[in-house]
C-alpha cells in the first residue's frame, strides 16, 4: 500500500506490519510492504502471487484490511522457548496457526527451533502427530490392511520406493504411496518419480489410480495431508535442521493421514546418514514405536547401512535411471539399490496374514526377476497420467581422484551439499553420478564422480563449494 | 527481478531465494521477489529502501546478483537447537554475521529461541557480550568514573532515568545515558525523552553534550552501540521474550560498549513485571554479577517494587508529563515516581569517592527541591537540540469500575497491551493514564483509567482488546 494512504494513516499501518487481508469469507495474515511511488492510488493494495489465490481475488476486487487478533499461539510458543511441557491444547492451537497462515515464519521458526533437538517430550510428540493429522485431510479406505514404507533419509541417492511400490502392488497388497519433495536431501520420492510421470494428484484421483493397479507414488503435499508439516519442513530445510520428536510426527501423522495401517521404516544408519549412530536410531524407534501404538499402527522399524549412497545417481533424473535399470534386471543395475528395494518389499509382503511361506523377500525377488514389477510400474506410470523418458543434463563435469589409493569414506553431506548447489531437485536432470564405491581401490587419475548441471552458473558454483576443500572420498594412500 | 530475465534462468534464482546483493565493496544477503510483469525490464532489479540505504546505490547503478556462500554460523546456530554448548568463536561469527545482515531472520529467530530460557550457560553469556560489544561502536572516556544506570523493566511508566541523569549531572557526576526504544513496552526511555528533545546524536555530539553538561539521555541505536542486540531485540519483542542469559548480554553489552564503570540496576520485583519472583531476580542478580567481574565494571543491583506501575502516565507524552511534575517538584506529582527516582540517583551518588556521608538518597533530594535538577534537566535537553512542548492526544476513551470495592491487583501486561494497541511508543501522545492505584478503593462507575488515541481505528482496536475480558484492574467486592 501507500505510505500516504488514508487507511494506513487511521490504522497506523507501517513498512512491515502484520495485517490481516479479508475478501469474502477468506482471511490470510500478511506482512505490509509500503511504497512510495504513485503505482498505486489511495485506498488501493497490490497483493503477491500467493496472497491473490489463497484468496482468490480478481483485479478490482474490494478487500479488507485490518490489524490482526492477539494470537494465543504465540504465547504458547513463548512458553515452550522457556522449556515449559505444551498441552495438547496449546500444541494443536499452534498447529492450526501455522496451517491457516496466522503464524508469521519467525514465530513458526522459534517454534521449530524451541522444540528442536530433543526438547519435546513423547506426550509433545503424540499431540504433535495429532494435530497434524487433525488439521489436514485424511483418506478412508475400506480394506483393513493399507501398506506404506518409509525411508528416514539422509542417505543420497537411496530411491527405493517406486521399486518397493511396483513389487508390493504386484503381488496383490495396496500400497497408496504418498511421498514428499525434497527436505533436506537433492532429490525427494516426489521429485524422482516426477521424472516419470505426473504426481500431483488430489484424493479422488488417487483412489482411481488405486483401485486400477493398487499402488501408486503421488506427491503428499497435493492432497493436504498434515499441512502443518510441509510449512514447518520449509524451514527446517533452511538450516538442515532434523529433529527426533519432529522427524515422528512429520513421518506418522503422514502415514496417519492417508489411512495405512502397516508400516516399514527404515533407517540407515552411518556417519554421514541422517542418523549417525545405533544409539540414536534406537532412540528414534522407541518414540515411534510409542506413537505408532497410540493410533494403532503395526510399525517394522528396520535399521539398514548408511555409510554410502545406495545406487549411482543423485538427484531426480539420476536416480530415475537407477531405479529403471533395477526393474529392467539390468546388468549394470545398482545392486544396493535391488537389494534394499528386496528387503523393504519382503517386510511389507510379510504382513499380509494370507502369505504364509516367512519369506517376503523371495517372494520380491521373482516378482522382480519375472518382468512383473517392471511391468506393475509402467501400468501405475500410466494410470497417473503417462509415462515420460528421463532427461539429460546439458553441461556435466568430471572428478578425478588426485592420487591412487583406498576409498576409505564417502561423505554423504558433501554429496548432498555440492548436488543442491547444482541445482537439485529443482533442476531435474542435475546431480551427481558416483563411478565408484567404498572399499575401491582408485588409480590416479581415475573418474571418481560426474556433475551434471542445467546452467554454468550452477555449476560453477557446486564446483566452486568443492574446491573449497570439501572433498567427497576420503582416499588413503598407504595401504 | 523478472522471473524470466536471463541472469534467474541462468543462475537458478527463484522466488524467495536468498541472493547476495553487491555495489562498489558493499554486500548485502536478501531475499528475492519475482514478478511475472513489464514493470521491469530484462537485467534490472528492484530494491527496498532499506537495501537501497545500505548498499548507497542510485538509480540505474550497476548491482551484483549472486549466490550466497554457505554461512558457518548457520551450522552453529543449529548446533546450539541440538542443545551444544558454543565457543567464543562460534557464537561471535553468528553475532558478526547477524550484524553483518547475511543471517536471515528466520535463522535469527532460531538462534533466538535456541538460547532462550535457561539455555545459554554463564560462558555462553559472557561470550554473547564480548560479541555484542566487539561487532559494535565503543566510546572511551579520560574520567575513571562514569555512572550509569538500568532498569529491567517491565513496568509500564517506570520513567525515572531523565530524572536521575538530572539530579546526577548537576551533582557533578558524568553520566552518558544512552537509552533503548521500547523492546516489549510501550514506551522506552529514548521513545519517552524524545517527546522533550531530539535523541538521535552520534558518539561526538554526545561528547560535546556531556563536556557541557555533564549528563544527556540520547538513544542508543543512533550510535551502533551493541547493533548485534538491536537486531535481536527486534525479533525478540514479535514474541514478548525476555531470555535471561540475552537480557544479560543486552544490558552489560551497551554499559560497556558506551564506557561506563560504576552502574546501579533496578529490577522491579512483581507477579506481572518482566521478574516476577525474587528466586528470578537473584538467578539474574548472579549473572550480571559474574558477567560484570569479568569486564572489571562495578555494579549494584536493587530489587524494587513491581507489583504496580510506577507514575501515572504509560505512553512517551503521558510519561514525559509525569517527569516533568516531579522535576518541577509539583503537589501532584507522582510520589512512586519521584521516590524510585530519588533511590537510584542516591545510589549513584554513593559510588562518588569523593562523597562521605553515605546518604547520597538525602543529596539527591536536596538537588531536586531545590530546582537544581530542573535546571540541568532543561540545560541538558537545550544542548541536545532544544527543549519541546508535551503534545496531547485527540481521542480519549475513560473506562469506568464496574462495581464498587478494593483494588487487589492491576495487571501491567495488559496495561502494555492496550497501550501498544492504540499505537504507543510510535503515536507518542497516545497510551493510557491511570486514574487509581493499588490498594485503593473505588465506587462504582469511578473512572479507573483513560485511553489515549491518536487516530479511532487504534482506539477501537485496543478497546476490542479490553472488552475481551482482558481487565487491567481485578476489584475485590466482599470488604
Amino acid at each position: 500500500m501507500r505510505q500516504d494512504c488514508l487507511i494506513c494513516k487511521s490504522e497506523g499501518f507501517n513498512a512491515q506490519s502484520r495485517v490481516v487481508v479479508t475478501h469474502n469469507q477468506r482471511s490470510i495474515l500478511a506482512t505490509l510492504n509500503i511504497i512510495e511511488t504513485d503505482l498505486l492510488k489511495h485506498n488501493e493494495a497490490s497483493l503477491s502471487n500467493y496472497a491473490w489465490n489463497l484468496l482468490s481475488v480478481k483485479e478490482g476486487d474490494e478487500i479488507t484490511i485490518s490489524h490482526p487478533k492477539t494470537l494465543e499461539s504465540v504465547n504458547y510458543i513463548r512458553s515452550k522457548i522457556y522449556g515449559n511441557q505444551l498441552s495438547k491444547h496449546e500444541i494443536k492451537s499452534i498447529i492450526r496457526d501455522v496451517v491457516s497462515g496466522q503464524l508469521s515464519d519467525i514465530h513458526i521458526a522459534m517454534f521449530i527451533a524451541a522444540s528442536g533437538g530433543s526438547r519435546l517430550t513423547n506426550q509433545e510428540v503424540l499431540y504433535l502427530t495429532q494435530s497434524m493429522v487433525e488439521t489436514g485431510q485424511q483418506i478412508k479406505w475400506s480394506s483393513p490392511l493399507i501398506v506404506d514404507k518409509h525411508c528416514v533419509g539422509g542417505l543420497s541417492g537411496n530411491r527405493t520406493t517406486p521399486i518397493v511400490v511396483a513389487i508390493v502392488a504386484a503381488y496383490g497388497l495396496i500400497m497408496p504411496k504418498t511421498s514428499s519433495r525434497a527436505i533436506t536431501s537433492p532429490a525427494g520420492t516426489a521429485d524422482t518419480m516426477e521424472v516419470f510421470t505426473n504426481v500431483t494428484h488430489d484424493i479422488s484421483a488417487i483412489k482411481k489410480i488405486i483401485e486400477k493397479e493398487q499402488g501408486c507414488v503421488t506427491w503428499g503435499g497435493a492432497i493436504g495431508i498434515s499441512p502443518a508439516d510441509d510449512l514447518i519442513i520449509r524451514l527446517a530445510r533452511t538450516i538442515n535442521l532434523d529433529s527426533v520428536g519432529q522427524m515422528v510426527a512429520s513421518i506418522l501423522s503422514k502415514k496417519i493421514a492417508v489411512g495405512s495401517t502397516h508400516i516399514v521404516i527404515d533407517v540407515p544408519v552411518g556417519t554421514t546418514a541422517k542418523i549417525r549412530t545405533l544409539e540414536e536410531a534406537e532412540q528414534l524407534k522407541i518414540l515411534l514405536s510409542f506413537i505408532a501404538s497410540q493410533f494403532d499402527l503395526k510399525i517394522k522399524v528396520v535399521f539398514t547401512d548408511g555409510s554410502q549412497p545406495v545406487g549411482r545417481g543423485i538427484g531426480p533424473a539420476l536416480e530415475a535411471r537407477d531405479i529403471l535399470d533395477v526393474l529392467k534386471n539390468k546388468k549394470n543395475a545398482p545392486v544396493d539399490l535391488r537389494e534394499h528395494a528386496l528387503a523393504l518389499a519382503g517386510h511389507l509382503i510379510d504382513f499380509c496374514p494370507k502369505f504364509k511361506s516367512h519369506c517376503g523377500f523371495e517372494m520380491a525377488k521373482t516378482i522382480l526377476e519375472r518382468g512383473e514389477a517392471l511391468k506393475k510400474f509402467e501400468a501405475i506410470c500410466i494410470a497417473q497420467g503417462g509415462m515420460r523418458e528421463i532427461p539429460t543434463a546439458p553441461f556435466t563435469y568430471v572428478i578425478e581422484s588426485k592420487h591412487a589409493g583406498l576409498i576409505r569414506n564417502i561423505d554423504n553431506r558433501h554429496i548432498a551439499t555440492i548436488a543442491k548447489l547444482v541445482g537439485a531437485p529443482d533442476a531435474k536432470s542435475a546431480g551427481i553420478e558416483l563411478l565408484v564405491k567404498l572399499d575401491s581401490i582408485v588409480n590416479k587419475s581415475q573418474p571418481l564422480f560426474k556433475i551434471h548441471a542445467e546452467t554454468q552458473g550452477q555449476l560453477r558454483y557446486a564446483l566452486d563449494f568443492f574446491h573449497q576443500g570439501h572433498d567427497i572420498f576420503q582416499i588413503e594412500e598407504n595401504m
